[in-house]
Order: structure tokens, then sequence, then C-alpha cells
């Protein structure tokens, strides 16, 4: 299934089928790559940061969870991101963690200047293995109207 | 040089010394792994979405200015991400893209529950090679004060 805007009114819930599990090769990988700080690096480094163990870069959190997201509500075309209003990281992601999203919208329109198009505001809740938030993100999306379809 | 609280007064404005270049194949590698929708895998399927052309996820982009605010404001120990209150990609996003960053202190003050820290809120604006913006970012950071050292 693809959504549409008509298939995504307000209080829609969306959960992802599955969970990404955070490798510990993978998230020193990311980590060297893109958010080379110490609690991100090593567990000696960590040990002595402000997490005191080795943990995920929020970053690499955000880019699972678009993942998930692809995946849980996917749109025709792919979705046109609009502009995040927050993103928070509520608890560290350790090695072995395994991630799954659960999206709700919080508004659903038509859009004023693209007939074709609507703009959906959505929270998605990134959630460890225990159910715990570990990030949680506020966002707009563009989508396709159904009756946009050729 | 590594930044305290006190290094980092309202109106401090930063650029990062280098550029990073978003290569055609880690573009690619990095959508396959977080991001996989039409205008990121490849030219064709790129042509038939919004953007009309191959462009790089957005938390791609995150992620290697994420890399320069690490080269550009490092913190000892590593800053603590406190809340990001924006987040806006402006623009494409091409292969052989350089982007470079530019970060600017809005508001800085002492932590009132955590003495030995201070909270940054700043704007964080990653640029291309032509000087314009792609993305814009607004966000806390924890970060340590001088008189806080041991």
């Amino acid at each position: 299934m693809e959504y549409h805007l008509e298939d995504l009114p307000v209080g829609t819930k969306l959960r992802s089928a599955r969970r990404v599990t955070v490798t510990r090769d993978r998230l020193l990988a990311f980590a060297e790559e893109f958010d080379p700080q110490p609690a991100h690096l090593g567990d000696e480094q960590a040990a002595a940061s402000h997490f005191g163990v080795l943990c995920a870069s929020g970053w690499h959190t955000a880019a699972i969870s678009m993942r998930l997201m692809v995946e849980t509500m996917p749109v025709p075309g792919g979705g046109i991101g609009a502009g995040i209003e927050a993103l928070n990281w509520l608890r560290p992601v350790l090695p072995g963690d395994s991630l799954g999203i659960e999206v709700e919208v919080l508004d659903s329109r038509a859009s004023r200047s693209r007939p074709d198009k609507g703009i959906v505001r959505f929270r998605m809740t990134t959630l460890n293995q225990d159910e715990q938030p570990v990030q949680v993100l506020t966002a707009h999306v563009l989508v396709p109207r159904r009756q946009g379809d050729a």
C-alpha cells in the first residue's frame, strides 16, 4: 500500500512492521564518518563521556528512523520533506538495540499552492526493544492527493 | 582549540575550515541504507520524482553537517545534543556538491540544573560550493563551562 493524503486523516497511527538492530560495527562506522565524538567512538572513550557508555550518534538514530518511515508510510513518488519542527533524543541507543517507529498524524490538509499535493504534519516516535522512546520527531511532509492522480 | 561556554558568547560566528564533497557513490549508498526513495536512488528514478534530478537524502546532508560541526566547534568531551527546534532543507544537494557550514551563536547561558555546563543555542547553515544554503538547523547543545574544569 502507498499512502495518499486521503489515507492519512488526523489521528492515523501507523507502526513499523519490523525493527532495525543497531550493530556495534555499524554504530562505530557511522560515528567515525559523521559524528566522531567520544560517546560514539569506542568503549574507553565513551566511559569518560557524559553518557558513560558507548551509544549511537543521534543522527544515526534519525537515519534509521527515516528508513523505517519509508517502509511504514510509503508515499507515491516519495515523500517531500517540508520542514522539521522538533527533533529530540530522549535516551541513548546502545549497541544491539532494536529500533521500531510509531507514527501519528497530527494535521492533514490540502496544499493551497499545489492542488495535487497535501501536507501531513506528523509525530514519529522511535522506540527501542523495551518500548522506551529514544527519539521524537515532529515534521511536515508533502504527499500526493488521490484526485491528483492521472 | 576546544570550545567552552565562555568561548561562545551570543553573536559568535564560526565557519568550517574545509568542505565535504558528496560523491555519487556515497550519496547512493546512504540512500540505499537509510532513505530509499526515488529522488535518491538513481538518475532514472529521480528524473520522475519531485526534484527531477538525483539528490542526496536530507539526512545525509544533516549527517555531513554534523561531521563539520564536530570539526568546527569541538567541545571538551563532546557536545550533548539538547534538542533541535528546526531543521529545514532549502535546496537539493547534488552529486559532486561540496558542503561547508556556518555557525552562529543565538543564545548562550549557564545551565540552572548543572553548574558545570552551559547551554548554547545556535543556528548552523550548510552551504554548497556556490555559497547557496542547502540546510538550516537551529538547536541547543550542552557544553562545559571553563570554571567547571578540574
